[in-house]
């Protein structure tokens, strides 16, 4: 009898893994796959849970990664969502739930579609499948603390394929076979306090802020590449906290975030964003100081086999042909990118991170098709 | 037995009239005034103590007028202050406490002046002295509220003098003849929210917010007038308020306070704001929305007979010429302004506002005298 990813989902669900919580998630994947066949070993980190599960061993033959999270964002008001976020209520084909698109719902299917195609077909080579419960957090001690512990166990992928919800309308509309890097910059204007009927007396470092905040935002960064969109920088925020009219502070501060395509590297922009401040602030006695927080780099799997096979399986069972985007925000695939050849395909993404967050129930059992056939067409070559 | 004008200011500062508490000082000088011949009105409005004295009949004799005020700062942390804040202690020359020099110092030297002049030499004329205890909050019931009631009972003031603390570093370096206009702009800037990595789908008030901030603080308002210096914009304040680097916000604010010379107006001023902010805006889908807080128009008292007066009066009891400057905040001279030609002439101000003020014992002597003189010249011409 097939595995159902749909009654996996909702047991997923149920976990309350609002992370970092591990909620049980990875303890039920980790008990399946035993199952099934699959050597499970735990890959904890700093307290966030982690399993690292291989099929076959891990010899010359080709061996194809899933990877994906079982941690949840949290759940906001309970009272906002009409059906209990950890209940997995079924209505019609809509599945409700936290976790429900991003991404249980993905980790079921893929997990699922592994189980079957290893009992159906066993194939010449091995499957690994790596699940982090710290996507949705800092991410440092998950997916990239299974590819740290894979390297220095000499276990590899030769392929991966992150289950996240890539749709952004209907199901087979799109996969994404690259991100845009992210960065964050926190800048700090200081001068120097003083009462604004007397402004020779402080140094405002106000007007060099906005004069600076102004000059980067609106640079062109570049027009696009070949397979990114243009890259963009959004201030976040702008904070200063002065509640006096008449005072003029001593410090302002503000947050700017840039999404990047492979045009840029974070260092480049760090270097662009420090020239910039130092040709706003000369001859202002306003000193501005930047720290960055760079949550991921670009990166690009081009076209090629491994995206031509997700595509055929994608169209074969949703009769779309999905778009290869580089669109959005960042993803772990940012990590398995520097193990090997990474494609991102998934759900409808709509409701991820919302109140009564959901997803179509037939389009799990399409993607789990959709990960079968990859899998058959995979190890047939 | 001349009035002890250091003894006055004493009794001043233990009286506690944190604004906008009377705190019993309006009703001690009314005291005092009416045993020395004034008629004392209390021109009380909204709860604010405010005094009316007159010497002398409303008839047709030249009328000469002080101003000033006896409500003080709040004091702070008092374990900041080395000397009891409502104690008055003199130590040495220097005489301490809340009010010391800004101003209850002042309105102690023009009282005892007052008194004494009239009886010494009984004037052909009148002198008015008007004493609110609402200048360091709004001012809206204070100064104006007595010239309100002055021309609604036919009281006048042919000239006035402001007791307000006007020297920066020595007693009689600098009177007022004017003062710059004083106006806040509180700046709406509204977008839409939305996601960092998805910023088309967003409206970023803050790149509109930063333009505008940009081009208003590097305007150039003028270059100075003939008795003023260059108007000043000072950016205040910039808030948003979002803590995640991932999300651009819907609004900011912000906050910019102009001191203006006469080559403008606050509605002048406020046109400019608004034409700019049309023009920043334009095409952006962002709308910036302004409030405006008019503290003051600019105003000048032109060099001529009264401050010739008071000039001379201030070189005779220092031997100094002071400086006749339109600097520093707003005061209520910009009220009585529209009633008569006014001046402020005072103390070294240098520790108004502070922990520990205080003031020179000796120069509040002077300053009694410098009034003695400004009164003997007045009536003799
Ligand atoms: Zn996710
Ligand atoms: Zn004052």
């Amino acid at each position: 009898m097939p595995t159902d990813p749909v009654a996996l989902t909702q047991e997923l669900i149920r976990c309350p893994s609002v992370t970092p919580e591990e909620g049980g998630a990875i303890t039920l994947l980790a008990a399946r796959l035993e199952d099934a066949g699959f050597t499970c070993t735990r890959v904890d980190r700093n307290g966030i849970a982690n399993l690292f599960a291989r099929w076959g061993n891990n010899g010359n033959g080709p061996a194809f990664g899933f990877n994906g999270h079982t941690d949840v964002v949290p759940i906001g008001n309970p009272a906002d969502w009409t059906h209990d976020p950890f209940g997995a209520v079924i209505v019609g084909d809509t599945l409700y739930g936290r976790g429900a698109c991003d991404m249980k719902s993905g980790v079921a299917a893929f997990v699922a579609a592994a189980i079957d195609f290893v009992a159906e077909t066993p194939p010449d080579g091995s499957i690994v499948i790596t699940i982090t419960g710290d996507e949705e957090g800092d991410g440092v001690d998950g997916t990239d603390a299974i590819l740290d512990w894979m390297e220095a166990n000499g276990e590899r992928m030769d392929a991966c394929l992150v289950g996240e919800p890539t749709c952004p309308d209907v199901m087979g509309d799109m996969i994404k076979i690259g991100r845009r890097g992210s960065m964050t910059a926190y800048i700090t204007a200081t001068g120097q306090q003083g009462h604004a009927a007397y402004p020779h007396r402080a140094r405002n470092p106000l007007p060099v802020l906005v004069k600076f905040l102004d000059r980067i935002a609106s640079h062109q960064l570049d027009d696009g590449t070949a397979h990114f969109d243009a890259s963009t920088l959004a201030i976040a925020s702008i904070d200063v906290g002065n509640p006096a009219n008449n005072v003029i502070p001593a410090q302002g501060t503000a947050m700017a975030n840039i999404r990047f395509n492979d045009a840029h590297t974070s260092q480049m922009l760090i270097t662009w964003l420090e020239q910039t401040a130092q040709q706003v602030s000369a001859g202002t006695d306003v000193e501005i100081a930047m720290t960055y927080k760079v949550s991921g780099e670009s990166f690009i799997t081009p076209p090629g086999a491994l995206s031509d096979l997700i595509s055929m399986a994608v169209e074969a069972e949703t009769g779309r042909v999905p778009e290869m985007s580089t669109t959005g925000g960042t993803s772990d695939a940012r990590f398995v990118k520097r193990h090997c050849p990474v494609v991102e395909c998934g759900l409808v993404g709509q409701s991820m991170h919302q109140v009564d967050e959901h997803v179509s129930v037939s389009d799990i059992h399409t993607l789990k098709a959709i990960y079968t056939r990859v899998l058959r067409g995979y190890f047939a070559a």
